[in-house]
This record gives C-alpha cells, structure tokens and sequence, in this order.
C-alpha cells in the first residue's frame, strides 16, 4: 500500500506543507524514519527529535509546524491522524476465511463461510460465530458462546459457557473469559463453592489484552460496555460493570460488583475494590487503589513514588509512628496555646 | 430442576414463612428476581433492597425477617445456604466421560473409562487421571501427572511434569502448574539457570483460578493444601506452602519459600515477600505487602487508598520529607522542652 | 547420574573435606537432605541447620566449613557451585526430535529434524526454527516467527507474527509474546486503535515465566537483551527495552518505552511508568513503583509494610492529612521563631 502526501491531506483532513506527490509507503519514527515513512509528533517529549527527523512527512500540529524540516501534515490531533493513516497503510491481517481441517466443531454450531476458524480451535455446542469472524489457533468456545460479526480471538483464547461478545471485538492471546467469579461461603467445615450462574456479556468494539480474565456473574452477568479497551494481564471480576469507552491499562484489577464509569481511564496497575461506584470521567493514576465510591469526575492517585533506599527506609520507620508523630504535634501545639481544637 | 419451598426448608434447615408449595425454578437477585426465583441478603448493604422484592422467596437471617415483603426462609447463615440451594438447582455440567480423538494420550497413560479427555488435551507418558477427571479442551499435561478423583481441568490448563493433583479440584483456563520456580544464580559473566528438582502436591477441594500460577519447588515441592482456594492470575512461587482452607483473591503474589498459614484470607493483589512465615487465620486488606513474619492472628493492611491528585500530590511530597518533618518537630519538643527522651 | 565427591571438587573448583569416594545421586535440602545427595548454605537464614544435616555433602563458603557435620565442598560461591552441580547430576529432560501427527505445520515453515514439535502445535508460514529447538504442545506460533537454535517453548505458549527469540531461551506455559501493544488514540466518537507495526526482539539465554506477556513495539520493536530472566504474570509493553543480565521478579509490569539498563533486578511486583530510563545496576524493591528516569546505580524502593489493621488505619488517616499536618507544624516553628525559611 502506497498513500501520496496530497491523498493523506485530501482523506484525512490535514493541511499539507510539502510535494503533494510524494509517495509514502510506511510509518517510522520521528528519530528513525526513512524519506518514504511518515511519522508524527504528538508528545511533547519527542518534540526535540523534529530537527532532526528525515521522514517523509510529519503529522503534528500547527505550533509545531514551523520547525518542520521536512514535509508537514497540519493536523488538530497528530495521534488520531496518525492512527487513522497508519491503519490504511498497513491494514490488519485478515484470517483467511474457512474452517481448519485440525479445528473440532460441533454440529450444533452455526460457522458461517466468512468465518475463520483455525487449527486446534475447539468449538463447543450450540456456539454462534457472526460473520467476519476469526477464531484462531487453539482456542476454546465452550458450549452457547455468541460472537458478534467481525470480531477476532488471536489465539489461546478462553471462552467459558455462554459468553456472548459483540461486534469487530479484538482478544488478544491467552485472554479468558467467562471463568467462575470467586464466589465462596465460608462454613465451619470450610468452603463451600457459591456456583456462578451469570454469564459475561461484551460490547461492540472492545479490546480484551493477552492473559487478561473477564469472569463470569455470580446471579446476574458481568458486563463490558462498547468500545472498552484492557490492557494485558487485567483482572474483571464477576459482576463487575465497565461503561462504554473506558480504558484499563495492563494489570488493572477491579473487584466484584464494582461500577465503573464511562471514558474512565485506569492507569497500569491501578484498580478498586469490591462493590463501590466509580462516576464517569475518572482517571487513575498508576497503582492507584480505590477503596470507596468516587463521585465525582477527575484525577485521583495513591501509590507511592520511588526513592532511594535509605530514604525510603527512613521515611517508612518514620510512617509506620505517622500516629503518634500528629499526637506530638497536637502537644506542642497545646503547649503554645494554637492550633485548631479538635485536630489531634 | 425444581424445589418447593417446603422441601428447600427441610433439606436446608430453614424455617419458613410462606407457602411450602410454591415451586422454585432459579435463583435471581434482591432486587431482579421473579417469582419462581429465589434469592438471599447477606450483604447489609443490600438489605435497603428487601422491601421492593419480587422473588419467590428470600434466605436471610432472623433479625432481618420481620421486613421481608415476600416468602421468608429463616437460616443462621444466608449466604452459606444460599450456596447450597443453588447448588442443587443449578447443578454443575459434568463432562461427558470419554477420551476425544481430538485428544492425544500417550499409552502408558491411564486414563478411565469415566474420565473425561476433551478435544486438543494432551496426556503425557506416565500420567495417571483418577475417576471422573475432566480434562478439558487443549489442556497439557506432561509426563507423570497425577491427579485425584473428580477434578476438572477447564481447559488450556498446563499442569508440568510430575505434578499432583488432589480430589474434586477446579482448575480454571489458563491455570499453569508446576512450571520452574524463579531460580538463578548470579557470575560476573551472567546468569546460571538453577535447576528446579521439585514438584508441586496440590490438596483435595482446591480451587485455582484463570491464569494463575504455582510454580515447582527448586529443590522439596511447592505445597498448597486441602480447601484452598486460589483465585485469578495468582502467582505462588516455588516452594510456598499454604496452609488448609486459605482463601487467596486475585492477583495475590507469595514469593518463594513463604509458609501460609491455615484459614488465611488474603484480599486482591495483596501478598508476601519470600522466606516467611504467616500464622493461621490471617487477614490481609487488599494490596497488602507482608514483608516480615506475622506470628499473630488477625487483620493487617499495608496500602494507601485514593485522594483526589491534589490531595495526593500534596501527602507524596510531604511523606519523601517525612523524616525532616518528624526531626523538625523533635526541635520544636526541644526547644518547648517536652516529648520523650529518645522520640527523635 | 551420580557423581563422585572427588569428580564434583575436581570439575566444579572446590576445596573437598570428606571422602571423595562418595557417591551423590541427588540433591536436597539442608534439613532432608539424605547420605546420597549433596546440598549447600547460602542464605545465612538456613545456618542453623547446619549442625543437624544428614546429606552426603554440604557445599558452603570456607567461613562456614568449620562447622560441617558431614563432608564439606569449600567454594567461593556455594549457590552459584550448587546450580552447576545440580545440572550436571539432573540435566533437564530434552524432547524427542520430531514433529507430531497432530501439529500443523505451514508448508513454507522450515523445522529442522532436530527440532521437537509437540502435538497441537501450530506453526505458521514462514517460521524458522532453529537447530534443536523445543516447540511444546499446543504452542502457537504465528507467519514469520524466528526461534533461534536450542530454545524451548514448554507448552500452551505464543508467538505472535514476525517475532524473533534468539539461542537457547526458554519459555514457560502460557507466556504470550507480540500480542499488540495498547496504542489506542481518543477521539469525541471513541478510541481509534493503532496499529501496532513493530514486533519483538529477545536475545540468547532469555528466560520468560509462564503468563508472562511481552507486547510487540507500536513502530519500531520492543527489545529483550540477553540473558535476561523474566518470571512469571510480567507484562513488557511496547517498546521497552531490557538490558542484557537483568531480572525481573514474578508480577513485574513495565510500561510503554521505558528502558531498562543492564544487570539491573526488580522485586517482585514492581514496575515503572512509562517513558522513563532506568540506569544499569538498579535493584527495585518488592513492588516499587518507578515514576520518573533513575539514573544512579543503586536501591530504590517505595512500598509500604504491613502492619497491624488498627496502626494501619490510624497511619493511613493521619496520612491523609499529612500537608495540613506539615502546615501545622511550620505553624509552631513560626510561633518558635525555628526553623529554615521555605520549609513549609
């Protein structure tokens, strides 16, 4: 695929600074392009690596256009430009349509011929694959999963009993879906398993990480709104809700029944406890661990931050007596005669 | 399946106010079930949900009884008998016994006649399946397995060579048993891999969750006991021993050579430095780092829940001066000349 | 395999104090182990057990030799001598050459008939693997993957297209390489993916645990050096760079384009944001989290100890309040005339 700098500015809306017939065969970065390559600047972090760049042509925005020594791509969002072009230039593989001859498919499965379904996928009872749809390598459907038209399981990939998926879904390698939530009641004796008799329902446009586990409800279904995006390794426990477009980064662990917003955004590691109400428009930082409800739109942390052993040893001995350390402040402070009542 | 309420009474030890006729078809929530659905409060939290019940008929407690709007099913612990009823309305899918030709079995395998070998399992030499083993759908277990009566592999379950399973265990997709422990020895010229000679002895009644993990011992085996449960993406590392009926939420992390005590609780993403030792009946808040023996009983936490990110960043750069801070207020007490000798 | 204490001072460099008749079969542990196996001290934690060994050979520093009930092998490194001893007695079992009837192998893949592929493997078009290289069963490994000579692929593992290990590496089950990285651009209708163009890069003697996932580069790849040891559930995002020699501990994530330098080890559970460089030599602590560039060598760490639930509570309160807390305190030293100018 070959895309001309003035095809790039008439289909995606830029304003070219540049030779319109300049043919642009691939992408590259602002340090490493190549002259057929296009590359963008979004981050303001790489903005010294413009100087220097012999791409093609740069996507980036109009302040920044000025010290572009090659072609420019006038953009108002040079990462969504950037996306857009980088996907008309190297579009995605599509599995060749038709049924493996080492697949296992049950006769009560519906496998329309748009579909791609590949060795060693094992496809269960009364499973419902759309059109479009790729199932590859080695991957489990077990028995009444629905899986929307044009949605792709790479490979490895777990569907539990009755998962239904929606539409152009991607599921990255290892991914599981629909495993027992961790339902258990504690007797005298010991445990005793609390059977999950919900299910997991996902929406249109959603993109589930390698190793990441969507498990199934306890009674009612664990649901994932449209166009969600989780990140490897992320752990969805039963009855969890996640509204439409909100994005969990790899190692996000949200516990049951917990709600989360929409566009929220869970920076790596970071996750929330059971059954609270995370409102839309939340953003966590990293590692960051919600305990209770968040109501209200916004930026929210707890992690700590890195510092170098000795300071941090220290400042740990000095946490761990945070306590008692007030209560002498609340001394000195009566002592003088000031500060507010009630602080200590 | 289908249970009066008469029966449910009976068979459960409740007592019931109500009509003993009414059948029950299926379970459903406080707050969504129908009238042929039966449904429990446990939660507190929940019980604002009673009064606008529709189920057939409630388990809740005797305190709570008096405000139940429909058929009430009096028991000592709710949410125990509800695991039961459920239990036996919605019985697990057993596996249809029988080894796949999708499968592949080596012949010094052996495998009875009332196991289940699904499509894609791959059974090595040596291994040994008790009755009604379920192995599911591209599960592998290499040479010399052992695992005990009525355990059911999900599938893509991956058990090492020569690990031991006990009876009746559940192991959900993507679970890994037995891979190496992490043991490396350190040359100026890099690493050498340390050899793990050991294996890992799983208890009966054991639960482990979607692609988590037990690694081999190095040396003795990596031991988990009877009754416990293990949920997602757990990572047990290479001789760890957890004591009977510990329950582990997901993402928890044990380092190497820690002892797990018995009935332990360990919240989500919560864990344990290597080499030590957690008394019987533990409890561990979510995220909580053990980094030291803990010899007594009881709950422990370790970390920080979520403020506002001015909030936040405001108590992140005070806490890296903690230690200033707690020697600046000790010149305070000095110069008031109060606080204790030696507080500094 | 057994071996002779005279043979094993001979070959592995250490100082005997025994007979060097005796034979060693195996290994075990200081406390189990038998007259037939040898064992070492290393950890000063396991010194006490020391005067109570029972094993054939004890393996230990000439500081501890002193004290050695049974025959004593003088090395400068006890660890280091007991994985090259233990490897020689116990060489890890190596697959049988040959590819399974029930693997699908892509007519245009080149395996060599040294290599070992497994049944329910998959191998893609344009795969090459190398001499004696292991490809366990059910692996998957999509068009264009190059296995370098001598690695192994234990089971249920993935390569995703194009991705490249070098020599003698080896990956555990269900560890997951070239997935897409999470490149996801926000627009008012949603996100827009991008397309992640770059794959994966892992040198020689690279070890991956099982669940690990190491996603492929957004443009340009993301890069493994060599002998660098990855335990298991580690997520490597797209575009970080490992240094050669460095080791991260199970749980470990690392997020987009950070670099990792050389020799470098990361507790368990630790990690770092992204676009941050991390010097050579670095130790992270158990879950550290790294928020900005570490350019010293050294130790760094961050998180929080456990502590009893109700001091838990009452530092975390105080925490919480821990500027206005600093505010007071300047307060006091104002009252006080002490204190720096600036300090609050």
């Amino acid at each position: 695929m070959s895309l001309s700098l003035g095809e790039i500015a008439v289909r995606f809306g830029c304003e070219l600074r540049g030779d319109p017939d300049r043919e642009i065969q691939r992408v590259g970065t602002l340090a490493n392009a190549a002259a057929d390559a296009i590359t963008f600047l979004a981050n303001p972090g790489y903005r010294p690596q413009l100087a220097d760049t012999r791409a093609g042509a740069v996507l980036l925005s109009a302040d920044d256009a000025g010290d572009c020594p090659v072609a420019a791509l006038v953009c108002a969002d040079p990462y969504v430009t950037y996306a857009r072009v980088a996907t008309e230039l190297c579009p995605p593989a599509t599995p060749e349509p038709g049924t493996s001859a080492q697949a296992t498919v049950d006769p009560t499965a519906v496998v329309p011929t748009t579909a791609s379904v590949g060795p060693g996928a094992r496809i269960g009872p009364g499973v419902f694959l759309g059109e479009h749809v790729a199932v590859g390598p080695n991957c489990v459907l077990e028995a009444g999963c629905r899986v929307g038209d044009g949605t792709r399981l790479v490979a490895n990939v777990t569907l539990c009993h009755g998962v239904v998926l929606g539409e152009r879904c991607l599921l990255h390698p290892g991914a599981v879906i629909g495993a027992d939530g961790f339902g258990i009641a504690r007797t005298p004796e010991g445990w005793i398993k609390v059977p999950q008799l919900g299910s997991v329902r996902i929406g249109n446009d959603v993109e589930i990480g390698a190793n990441s586990c969507v498990d199934r409800g306890a009674i009612e279904d664990t649901v994932i709104g449209d166009d969600v995006r989780i990140d490897n390794l992320v752990q969805i426990a039963h009855n969890v809700r996640i509204g439409d477009h909100t994005a969990l980064a790899a190692m996000v662990g949200i516990a049951g029944s917990t709600e989360v917003g929409k566009r929220c955004l869970f920076g790596g590691a970071s996750g929330a406890v059971g059954h609270v109400k995370i409102a839309d428009d939340v953003v966590l930082g990293g590692r960051c661990m919600v305990t209770s409800d968040i109501r209200k739109p916004g930026m929210y942390g707890s992690a700590m931050p890195h510092d170098e052993i000795g300071v941090y040893k220290r400042n740990v001995a000095r946490y761990r007596q945070l306590d008692r350390l007030a209560r002498r402040l609340r001394q000195v402070e009566k002592a003088l005669g000031i500060g507010r009542k009630g602080s200590d």
